[in-house]
C-alpha cells in the first residue's frame, strides 16, 4: 500500500506529504516533483499505478510479485523502470537475503516500490523532511540518492563477512570443532550470493552513468559514476573474501590430515615400543624344560634392563626422525 | 500428425477449431490469425508443411527428426522458425530430460512441432478455448505465450532440485549412506544439465526482444524481455543451486575424512591402552627363577592397582588431546 | 596422388569420370562443375595444382604436409581454402585421432585433398555415381555435402565415449580394478581432445553460413548454418560427457576413500575386540604366589564367561556405532 | 595538506616552488606548468581544490576519503581525474598493501593527492629539481613520470614474493613445518591481491594510450604505452607466481600424503614382524601336560632359531616390496 | 653490437655484406633492402640507431635492456617496431626460457635485435648467402622470414614436453619415486610458461596478417596468416599436453592413496589373523588350578588344529573379500 507521497512545488524549499487523491492533479500539472513510496504493493495499487501513471502492466507485475528479479532497466516511451537489489545479511544464521527496489523515474515523479520496509527509502525521506535538497536536484538525482544508500548499505555486510572469515580462520588454526566445516561452506555460500547479486548491477549503473538513458541528465552522469565506482569497490572487496574464504577451507581440509597424522603416529610409536617388549616376556614365559637364563641368579632383572635399553633406543629413534 | 487447428477471423472473438483441408484456403486469404499444432511430426506432416505453408525443407526436417537440436532462430523471407526448449525432470531417476518445441511464426500463422504432448501446448490451449486473447494480441504475441508457459514450467524444477539438494545435505551431516555420494554425483549432473539447457535460450529470447526480428512486431518486445528476465532469475538460481551441490560434495568428502580420523582414534586408544597392560601381565608371567615380587604377598593385587592406574592416567591424557 | 575426377557438364544429370589430362581443358572451358579428390598428395600433385588450379604455394604445401593443422578458411581471389577435421576413433585403444580435409572452392570445381582415405568422400562418391545430384547445385552444396557426412561421421564417436563412460561407471561401483583410474583419465582426455578438435570448426562453420564468402551462394548459408547446428549439439554432448567423465572420476577417488576406511574398521574391532581378551588371559597367565582366582573351582569357566560378555558388548557397541 | 607547488615559467629552465596563495594567480595566467602536491587531503584542501581549481565534488570527495577506491579516469570538461594504484609490500607480515594516488591533468597543471608519502612523487621531485625536465615536456608528460615510477616501484615486490615462493619450495622438500601452510596460503593471497590490483590498471592506462582523451597529446601516447608493457610483463611474471604457488601448495599437501605413508609402513612392519613370533612364545607358554617340544632338550634354542628365520623372511619380503 | 649488416642492391641477385659506416649512405639512397642484425646491443648501439634511422628512444631503450618484454607491435610513421618470442629449452632442467627478438621494419630495411644469438637470424643470414631469395621478397617478407623460422623452432620443444611428460607417466604407473611429483610440477609450470609466452603472439601476428599495417604488403599476408596457423596449432598441441600433465598429476595422487590401502590391507590382515591366534594361547598359558583341557592328552595338538582352522578360514574370508 502507499506509504508515502511527497511533492515538492516548483521553487518551494521543502516538499510537502500530499493525499493519494491529490496524486493524480498533481501529476497532470507536469511541474514540480513527486515521489510515491509503496511498501507490499498489492493489486489494488498495480490499478492505481496503471491508471494514473499509466505504467506498463508487466512493469507493475514485477513490482506486484514477491519473487526476487534480476536486476535491469526498462525503457518505456516517458520513464525507466529500474530494480535494484539490497543485501539484508542475518549475522546469526550468516544468510545473505537478497532485498528488491523497483523504481520508476519520469520526468517529474519517482516511484519506488518495495516488499519489505527499506533503510535507503527510509533514510532518504528523513533527509528530505529536514532538508528537502534530495528532491531539490531533479528526479534522476532524487532516484540517484535513493539507490546510493542503497548499495553504501552493502558495505557494513561485507565488514562482517569479513569478520566472520578471520574469526573462522583462527578457530580452524586453534582449536576447530566439528561445525567448523559447515560454518566455513555457509559462508562462501553467502559470498558467492553476494557477489551473484552484486556483479549484474555493476553494468545496469554503468548505462545509467554512460548516458543510455535521455532521462538521465548530463549532470547526474558523474554521480551515477560514483555509484559504479562503489559496486567496482565491492565487487574487488568479494573477490577478496572469496580467496580467504578458499584458503580457509584449504586449511581446514588440511588440519583435519595432519590430525590424523598425529593419531597414527601415537598408535606407530606405542606399537613400535610394545610389541616387542611384549615378545621378550612372552619368550621367558615359555615353559621348556631346559632354559638356563631363567636359573640365572639376575636373569630377571637383567630383562627389565633389556626392555628399558630397547624402550630407549625406540624412542631416541623417534625423536631423531621428528616423530616425537 | 497435426493434432489440432485453430483459426480466429478478423474482429472474432473466439477462435474455431478447422479441418485440416481447411487450413490451405484460410493461409491463401492472408487474414485473421492461424495456429496449427503438431505432435510426433510424421514425414507426410512434413510434406504438408512444405506444400502448405512453404517452410524450407530443413527446418521441416528439424521437427520429424527426434534428435535434440540447440536452440535457434532460424530467419526466413516471411517466416521466423525458432527451436526452444524446455524441462521434463523425473523426480524418481534425478534425471533431467529437455524437450524440444518447433515454432514458425509468420504474419498470421503459428506452427508448433513438438515429438511429445508439452504441457505449455495444452494449457494455451486450453485458455484459448476459453477467451480466445491469446490469439487476439496477433501471432507474434501467441508465440510469446506459448515460450512464456514453456519457461514458467522450469521453475518447478528447480524448486524440486532445491529441496533435492537441502534433503541430501542434511543426510551427509546426520547420517551418510554408501548411495549419498551417487545422488549428489547425479544431483549436481542434473544441475549442470538444466544450466546447460536453459544459458543458449537467453540469448535467443533477447534478439527477439531487441527487435532483430521484424515479425516480432515492438510491442511484443516487453514481453520477450518479460521471458528473458525470467530466464536470467533461473540462470541465477541454477548459479546458486550449483554452488549448494559443490558444498555438499565437499561436506560430504570431509565427513568421510573425519569418520576416518574417528575409526583410527578409537584403534589409537585400545592399542594405547592394552598394549602396556598386556606387557605388564606378561612381565609377571615370566617363569624366571628369581622373581622377588611373585612372592610378596600382596603382589597380585599391587599389578591390578598399577594396572588400573596407568589406564587411567592414558584416559586422562586422551581426554586432555581431546581424543575422547 | 588422384585418386578420382569426376566432370558434370552443364544440363548433364551424371557426372562422368574423366583423365587427369582432360582437367585443364575442362577447366578452361568455365563451365560445368568439375570434383577432383587427391589422396596422399605428393609434390606431382602439389606441382600440378599449381600449374593447373593456380592454387598459393603456401595452401597446396598445407596438403602435402601430414601435420595437423588448425582448421582454416583462406579466402583467395578465386577460391577458398578450406581445413575442416574429422574424427577417427579407436574404440580398443580408446584414442582419438584427428583426421584433415583439405577443400578447394571454386566457381566451378572443388579439389578435395586428404592423407588417408575419408569415409565422407568415399559416401558422397558412391551417391554421386547413383544419383549426380551432390553436383547438380554447385561448387559450393557440393562441399557442404561433403563437410556434412564428415561432421555426421563424429556422432558414432560420441555414442561410443558415452557408452564407454557408462561402462567405466559401473565398474566403479560394482568392482573397481587396477586400471580403472587410468582408463577414466584416458577416456576423459579423448574427450577434451575432441572438444578441441571440434569448437574451433563452429566458428569457421558459422562464417561460412553467415555470408562472409561470395562464392558461398545464398540458398546454401541455410545448409552451412544447419552443419553449424550438428557441430553445437556435438558440443553439448561432448559438455556433458565431460561432466560424467568428472563426476566418475570423483566416484573413483571416494570409493578408494571408502574402501580404506572399511579396511581401517576391520582393524580397529579386531584390535578392540582381542586386545582387551588377551590382557585379561595375560593376567590370569602370571606367576604370583598368591593369586586366589586361581584356586577357584570355576575360575577358569569364569574368566570363559567375562571373556565373551566382553566380546559381545564390544560387538554391541559396534553395531551401534554403525561399523559393523 | 599541500605539501609542495611548483611553477614552470614558459621558457623557464628549472622549476621554482611557489606558495599556495600565488597558485590562483599562476593558474589564471593560462600559461607555464604547476604542479600541486598534496597529503592526506583535509577538508580545508578540498575547498581549495573546489574554489581554486574548480574540480567536481565528487573527484574531491575521492580524495579526502581513505577508502581504496578502484583505478579509473573521469574526464571533465577541461581535466581528467585519474586514481592509480601502487604496492607497499610488507616483507614480515608478508602483506601486499594497496597505495592510492589522485591525479588531476588538466592543460597546464598537475595535482596529486595521496594518503601517505608515496615515493613516485618523491622521487619525481628530487629530479625536478635537479633538472626540471619532467616538467618541461607538459602536464601529461608529467603525469606519465610520476604514474611511470609508481609501476616501477611494483618490480621489487614481485621480485621478493619470488624469493618467498622459492624459499618455502625447499622448505616443504627439506623440512616442513606446521606453519608452512598457513605461509602458503598467506602468499598465495597476496599473489591474487597483487593481480586484482594490477589487471584493471592495464586497460586503463591503454586507453591513455590509445588516445581516448584529448588532453594525452598524440606524442605522449607511445610514452603510456611502455608504461602498458611495464604492467603486462608485471601481470604476466604474476601468472607465473600464481603456478609456482599452486605448485608449492600441490606439493606440500602431497606430502603430508606421504609422511603418513611412511607411519604406515612403519606400524605394519612392527606388526608383521612381533605378532607371529609372540604368538609362538604365547604358544609354549600353554601349561598342557602333554608338550613334546617342552622337554627337548634343545627346545627353547630352536625356538630362538625359529623366530629369527621368520623375522629375517619377513624383513627380506618387504625389502623385496620396497617399504624398507 | 652490430654484427652484421646486408645490402640487396635492385636488381641485385645476392646480399652483399656492408660496413658500418656505408650504412647511413645506402639508407639515405632510398632503394634495395639493407638488413643490420644487432646482438646484445649496447648504448653506443642505441646511439647509433636513433642517429641514423631515426628510432624512438623508447623502442631503441627496449632493445637495450635485458629484461622480456610482453610481445608487441609499435607502428610509427614510416617503421614498424614488432618484439616476439622464442624459446630456449634446457631438457635437463626442465626450464622453459623465453628469448627475445626485436625487429624493425621499413619500407627498405629491416633491423633485428636480440640479447644471445638466435638460430632463427643465423639460419636466414646462411640462407640468405646461399641464395639471396630471402631479401629479395622485400622488408615485410624478410622479417616473415625471420619470425617464420623462430616460430618453427618451438616444435622440437613441444616434442620434448610431450617425451617428458609419456616417460613420467609410465614412471608413474610402474615405479614412482620420491622425485616424481616435483618432477610432474616442473613440467607442468614449463607447459604454462610455454603457453604464456606464445598465446599473445597469436593475437600479435594475427594483427600483421590482416592488413592493420600498411608496411605489410598484400602479398605478404597470406605468409603472416600461415605463421598464425602455426602458432594456432602450437597452442592446440599446449592444451593437450596440459591435459596430460594433470592427468599425470592426478594419477600419480591416486596412486599414492593405493598404496596407503595396502599397507593397510597388509597391517590388518596380519592383526586379524595373529591376534585371535594369540588371544587362544594366551588363554591355555593361564595357570587356574582347574582347567581340563590341560589333562587331556591331545590337548596341545587340539590346539594347533584349531588355530590352523582359524587361520584358514580367515584368509579364505580376506580372499572372499578380494583383500588378498
Amino acid at each position: 500500500m502507499i506509504k508515502s507521497a511527497f511533492y515538492l512545488a516548483p521553487d518551494a524549499k521543502l516538499p510537502q506529504q500530499v493525499e493519494i487523491d491529490q496524486i493524480s492533479n498533481l501529476l497532470g500539472t507536469g511541474k514540480g516533483l513527486l515521489w510515491v513510496d509503496i511498501e507490499d504493493t498489492t493489486s489494488e495499487d498495480a490499478q492505481f499505478l496503471m491508471d494514473v501513471f499509466r505504467f506498463h502492466p508487466l512493469a507493475v507485475a514485477d513490482c506486484v510479485s514477491k519473487n526476487i528479479h534480476p536486476p535491469k532497466i526498462d525503457e518505456f516511451e516517458d520513464h525507466l523502470f529500474i530494480i535494484v537489489h539490497g543485501i539484508n545479511y542475518h549475522v546469526e544464521s550468516d544468510v545473505v537475503e537478497t532485498t528488491e527496489l523497483g523504481l520508476f523515474i519520469g520526468k517529474n515523479y519517482v516511484v519506488t516500490s518495495h516488499v519489505i520496509p527499506m533503510r535507503s527509502v527510509t533514510s532518504t525521506i528523513e533527509r528530505l523532511q529536514v532538508d528537502g535538497r534530495p528532491m531539490r536536484r531533479g528526479a534522476d538525482m532524487l532516484a540517484h540518492d535513493i539507490i546510493d544508500v542503497l548499495v553504501d548499505n552493502i558495505m557494513p555486510t561485507i565488514d562482517e563477512l569479513d569478520q566472520k572469515c578471520t574469526d573462522i580462520e583462527s578457530e580452524v588454526v586453534e582449536h576447530p570443532r566439528k561445525e567448523t566445516l559447515s560454518s566455513i561452506m555457509q559462508l562462501k555460500r553467502s559470498i558467492l550470493a553476494l557477489n551473484r547479486v552484486m556483479s549484474p548491477q555493476r553494468e545496469l549503473v554503468n548505462s545509467l552513468a554512460r548516458g543510455d538513458y535521455p532521462l538521465i541528465s548530463k549532470r547526474a552522469h558523474i554521480y551515477y559514476r560514483n555509484i559504479y565506482d562503489h559496486l567496482a569497490r565491492i565487487e574487488m572487496l568479494t573477490q577478496g573474501l572469496r580467496d580467504l574464504a578458499d584458503s580457509v577451507l584449504a586449511t581446514h581440509l588440511s588440519s583435519v590430515s595432519n590430525r590424523m597424522n598425529e593419531v597414527m603416529k601415537v598408535l606407530s610409536i606405542v606399537a613400535a615400543i610394545f610389541l616387542p617388549l611384549t615378545l621378550l616376556a612372552g619368550i621367558y614365559g615359555m615353559n621348556f624344560a631346559n632354559m638356563p637364563e631363567l636359573q640365572w641368579r639376575y636373569g630377571y632383572f637383567v630383562v627389565w634392563g633389556v626392555m628399558a635399553l630397547v624402550a630407549l633406543s625406540l624412542i631416541a629413534f623417534f625423536r631423531k626422525r621428528k616423530w616425537l
